[in-house]
């Protein structure tokens, strides 16, 4: 057998393989997914939309569609985004396999061996992973409350080694949880303004903000169509609807979307028709609608309930805030401590998490842990984060 | 905005997306499309299995689910291929987004900028796509009606530049419509034995066998698990079910299985749940062995009357066999002929069909082209064959 090409040396082995196997362990409390609750899906909506489709939509979705995706989607999806503030009419519009795909192809169609890229630390993994299997190479920039940090990127964009992207998660980040503030946003595109840095802007949970006061903050950059800064803006289905469908989308200027779409075709030819037909009646039958606000009243009340027991049961040195949206809650322990023993002692009394190292670029810092409360019902919370807290208390009464 | 990565530049403008827009032109004609017939799917039968899903499968097919495929469809199409000989116990089956993905993720493990491939002359064009896009330099063997060109391949196979894959569509080729020879497969396997090249055994078009006698010749080169030989063995729902599914697979060792699992992490996660649960469904209730006879039955139909079409209306000079199977008739014109003059004229008249130098991996020779009898009924195969078969004569007598 031939050598296998370069790439493949940059990816580690899998670790979300690893943590399934964890996760599905039965009986084991899991914090660690970044899944939506079977419980909370649209079966029922899903059904009775799939039962009134006619023979000639039913007979697209079993058909191939144009690489882009299906026109009626496109332009569904296209109101759903502008409503949003989003360009969808100056721009184009692309549908992806997840918006996991719609990074991937970013980061094929800009990285060669070698280039830089600035991501967030800590940073989603899944991002990580479609820079390394480019040969990227990956500077984290440390992020605090209101986002990524200025003064670091300051000095990147002023590099003589200048990175090619950013990419960001402005809105209920994962697996920081937070909401990036406005004015972290603004100082952000005018740092980057006329650098020859594309950003991208990575949308996938902001569709669960849990009060509508933040609504302002969750306006996206793409939106605001920044001077002198190409913005490539990606989104997803997996969290208001399902991620089985496996649909995301990529909204780009013409000329970065006509590369993208050659890669896509070289990709999988087109996502799944069968399944951008149903996301399209879900959006035109308006049901979208009152199911985002289900499973945002579901998701904050989670949230919440978490948030109190966390409140009630760490050590006061441990740093956390509570998440106005999304999925996750962050925790940053003391730096001496190190959260791979906190995890082996929450797993011998049956809980689950995520350790912080696993979103480091350099899978180095490790004094952190993801929490998430998307997959977990009240009374695992109740059951499993006094579990947790304990465990840290014992680890650092170690030293 | 920073240049592109350097493996734009190896993908040429939107072949298939300009092909798409003359093929939908209202009232056309067309044979260009390597589609099913839109009448022939089976969309009762699915209406049905997934009325009967129960809520933890429907759970299921919203969540995401493992990056190699669901396990009871990795079971299920497991026992499919096992019957087909296949050594689906030995090594390993992976669920890809369509064969497509199956082909670019081989491409993306074993490529590096500069790396050579050999392909069949003419080939597949989303092969051509997966294998440009690594930036790979593309070798054509020359197929007769037997299968690629073994004097072409010993050359290769002791060259001092070895190429690192093989990529060959044995069962009903795509475009040139041939089924390989017993024979022929034996002298390529003694031809790469022991030789370091990988080969890629392209199955998409295998079930669609018109004659039972032809059984014997469709057992793959995997099934014979060859000494000194890497197989790896792509296949695809999308002429078995629907392409609108995506779903393919790849059957490859253990060693490449995980490489190729890495990188299909970074490409989209994991393949729509929501299809595979559907897939697995119709393999589990027996459903596609009546559906394979129904659509096998339907396509020798159409390939007959094509063909005695051809036989009434082409000159003799004009090169062509039956199809035994499949979706393509492929016609080598005389070879000062320009099928781009031929498609011309028969544009004129409604009629279209792809040009021979789009499966050209070096995009030259053009004195061929690909009639699809696959979604076209009889009375179009009736009105557009003589249309192109004049076309043809008239080009002739131009020179």
């Amino acid at each position: 057998m031939p050598r296998f090409s370069s790439s493949i040396s940059s990816l580690r082995s899998s670790e979300i393989r690893d943590l399934m196997k964890l996760v599905t362990r039965p009986g084991i409390i899991s914090f660690a997914g970044g899944m939506p609750d079977n419980d909370l899906f649209p079966i029922s909506e899903v059904d009775e939309l799939f039962g009134r489709l006619d023979v000639l939509k039913k007979q697209q979705a079993f058909q191939y569609g144009p690489t882009p995706g299906l026109p009626s989607l496109l332009e569904s999806l296209g109101e759903f985004l502008a409503a949003r503030g989003l360009p969808t009419e100056r721009e184009r519009l692309m549908i992806t396999t997840g918006s996991q795909q719609a990074i991937s192809i970013l980061a094929r169609a800009f990285l060669d061996p070698g280039d830089r890229v600035l991501v967030e630390n800590p940073c989603f993994i899944g991002a990580l992973s479609a820079f390394k299997s480019c040969q990227a190479e990956l500077t984290g920039l440390s992020v605090d409350k209101e986002g990524i940090s200025i003064g670091d990127l300051d000095v990147e964009a002023n590099s003589t080694d200048p990175a090619k992207l950013l990419y960001i998660t402005p809105y209920f980040h994962n697996p920081g949880g937070i909401l990036y503030s406005m004015e972290r946003k603004r100082r952000l595109v005018e740092t980057l303004a006329w650098k020859d840095i594309v950003l991208i802007e990575d949308d996938a949970y902001g569709e669960l903000y849990f009060y509508e006061e933040d609504k302002p903050h969750l306006k996206p950059i793409k939106a605001e169509n920044p001077e002198g800064l190409d913005v490539c803006y990606t989104g997803s289905f997996s969290k208001i609807l399902g991620p089985g469908l496996r649909l995301g989308w990529l909204l780009a200027s013409e000329e970065i979307y006509e590369r993208c779409e050659l890669i896509k075709q070289s990709y999988d030819a087109c996502s799944p028709s069968f399944t951008q037909v149903i996301a399209d009646e879900f959006i035109r039958s308006g049901q979208i609608f009152p199911y985002m606000e289900r499973v945002r009243t579901e998701y904050r009340k989670r949230a919440l309930l978490m948030g109190d027991i966390l409140e009630a049961t760490l050590p006061t040195d441990v740093a956390w805030t509570r998440p106005r949206g999304g999925f996750y809650i962050w925790l940053a322990l003391p730096e001496h401590i190190d959260a791979s023993e906190v995890l082996e002692l929450s797993l011998e009394d049956g809980v689950v998490f995520v350790i912080g190292k696993t979103f480091d670029p350099q899978g180095r810092r490790n004094n952190t842990l993801r929490l998430s409360y998307c997959n977990t019902d009240a009374s695992q919370i109740e059951r499993g984060i006094p579990i947790i807290a304990s465990a840290i208390k014992k680890v650092m009464n170690r030293y």
